[in-house]
């Protein structure tokens, strides 16, 4: 955790579309971003949500999905570079005696930056974890979360393996532990965990999963884990209470906890300054929060008349990129140019500057 | 000009991208609208001013054009089938008893409306007329802009024609004239005057002309038209001063101005409000202007931080939206609801409430 400190203009909290269009913006301003995001990829609320639902008020797109939009953002970015850090939660900012901002995540990336953008939406997506006081010791080593690193198959060969979840993630993850990576019977048991016998999952997937039942692969017990036990440093067993309220103990190499993520705003809701209805207030002049410096756009945040509408935090990361500059190049004057006709933005956006066609 | 007067909830001035979502938002909103715009076709400033110039900042389309930008927001808003005045100015608006306003266009089509939507950008986009006193009386039948409907080919026939401008459309126009709409000399003399003999046209329209006037079709007078002249009620003839100071009068039977369009205020200036650097001042949180019920969004408007952009157009006109249905339908509470997710915006946008694929 010695890695040196990143010294930037700006860091982007939140690689969601707003996210994204601030660092288009940025980058207009010939400002590079780093953007950090809890999640493995870009996309925020848009990738975790509705991936592949119709969205059909993107100004412009008449209709486009989670997804599209998403890869269309990206695309829009990427002349300009950002560097995305992504699997990271912010944990403290603190002001320097200079005036910037140091940033630290959990992982221990530090940046000092001149201006930090919140687009952290409707918080970090965060893995739900089951209530199981010591479960918490053996995570990376036993008990793994979705976005976790993938699991090497030969760790999972011989091995007494309980998915907690009724999803698609959930079901698809004792699929995967029956088959392992190669075709064949991989773990020596593998038990779903779902508080009811019925799971949300595609119609494919469900036949597999009938499939594997059928095959004696996997056993489905309607439960709810309510301890989990260790043996000197190793997680031995999860206790369950059945549907039918008996007790019963099963043993535990490996528990995949796939009860989906839920956003949490995390330590961005203690940096001091006043929340309204969970959001942070902005001028609709800067987009800037009380704290000088940090700008907050998207569904963060807070002004007479917001609707969290992804086309308003567009508008939002626009005129933060105007604002920002004022502390990022004080001596630059700043310009509006349009994208349409200056021949310095075609440069940066790597487009020749057109003749009237 | 008896015709009745049009019943609305909502006239949008201008058909320019931010009209257009205008529309569009007010649609989601169960609110039908009327759209007024001086030019014979949507589009704005998109279409006059760069139709096929590359556009790189609107939100999640990395590039498009003018006309397609144009294009996509006609699709976006046909679901909600908007009624379109076009060729038409606004002349005045006036407060009625009830509250609601009573709008006129120069045509005499005339609305009651209980909310009124300024997208009028930098104005309404009229044809640059010569300075030249009396021409006006001879407007729609011997003196015809850009825009007006196109005249028959027959009445060209035989006729002197003089064309002022020195555009593309100066060019075409003289062309047109010459071959008629059957391929054949049509009219008996064709005189194109601009100031200089140096024509901003692409290569193959250049190429046409020097053809026609190597076939003696076309005569280019390098000059400034300084007068005319009037037989009875007809006009008669134009009088140059060309570009060696000689006066020169020429024939006229047909006078077609291609001097461009610019854009115009008009009336609009003139409505009483307090106009900062020629922009309507409005809320950020409704985007009504001190006029009660007179929205103003786009380029007409102006707040703190404003930048003329598209997208801040986008998020104007959704948030002017949401704020006047207070006036347009005072008892309905108005909610967010997302295009994704809400099956009443499904039905209004004519597409299927899809499941989770």
């Amino acid at each position: 955790m010695t890695a040196a400190v990143i010294e930037t203009d700006a860091v982007v909290i939140g690689a969601g579309p707003i996210g994204l269009f601030q660092v288009f913006q940025l980058g207009l301003h010939e400002v590079q971003a780093h953007v950090i995001d809890a999640l493995p990829y870009a996309g925020g609320q848009c990738m975790e949500l509705y991936p592949d639902k119709p969205i059909y008020d993107i100004p412009g797109t008449p209709v486009t999905t989670g997804r599209l939009l998403t890869q269309s953002l990206l695309q829009q970015a990427s002349p300009f570079h950002p560097v995305m850090h992504f699997s990271q939660l912010v944990e403290s900012v603190q002001r320097l005696d200079d005036g910037r901002l140091h940033i630290t995540t959990h992982t221990g990336t530090r940046f000092t930056t001149k201006a930090l953008f919140v687009a952290a939406g409707v918080g970090a997506f965060v893995p739900r974890k089951p209530l199981l006081p010591g479960l918490e010791a053996f995570e990376g080593t036993q008990v793994h979360y979705p976005h976790d690193a993938p699991l090497a198959p030969d760790r999972l060969a011989g091995a007494d393996v309980v998915v907690l979840g009724g999803d698609e993630s959930a079901v698809a993850a004792a699929l995967e532990a029956v088959h392992g990576g190669s075709g064949q019977t991989s773990a020596r048991s593998v038990t779903l965990v779902h508080r009811r016998d019925v799971f949300a999952a595609e119609p494919a997937t469900l036949q597999a999963l009938a499939a594997a039942r059928a095959a004696g692969q996997i056993r489905v017990v309607a439960a709810q884990a309510t301890a989990c036990t260790a043996d000197g440093n190793r997680l031995h067993s999860l206790q369950l209470l059945t549907a039918e309220e008996t007790e019963l103990s099963i043993p535990v190499d490996h528990l995949m906890v796939r009860l989906g993520v839920s956003p949490k705003m995390g330590p961005i809701a203690d940096w001091g300054w006043t929340l309204e209805r969970k959001q942070v207030p902005v001028s609709t002049e800067t987009f800037e929060s009380e704290i000088p410096g940090i700008f907050a756009v998207g569904d963060i945040n807070f002004y007479p008349g917001k609707r969290k509408l992804i086309l308003s935090g567009f508008h939002e990361a626009t005129l933060a990129a105007f604002a920002a500059m004022r502390l990022i190049s004080p001596e630059k004057k700043v310009l509006l140019q349009y994208t349409t006709t200056s021949p310095r933005l075609h440069q940066l956006l790597g487009v020749g500057t057109q003749e009237k066609s």
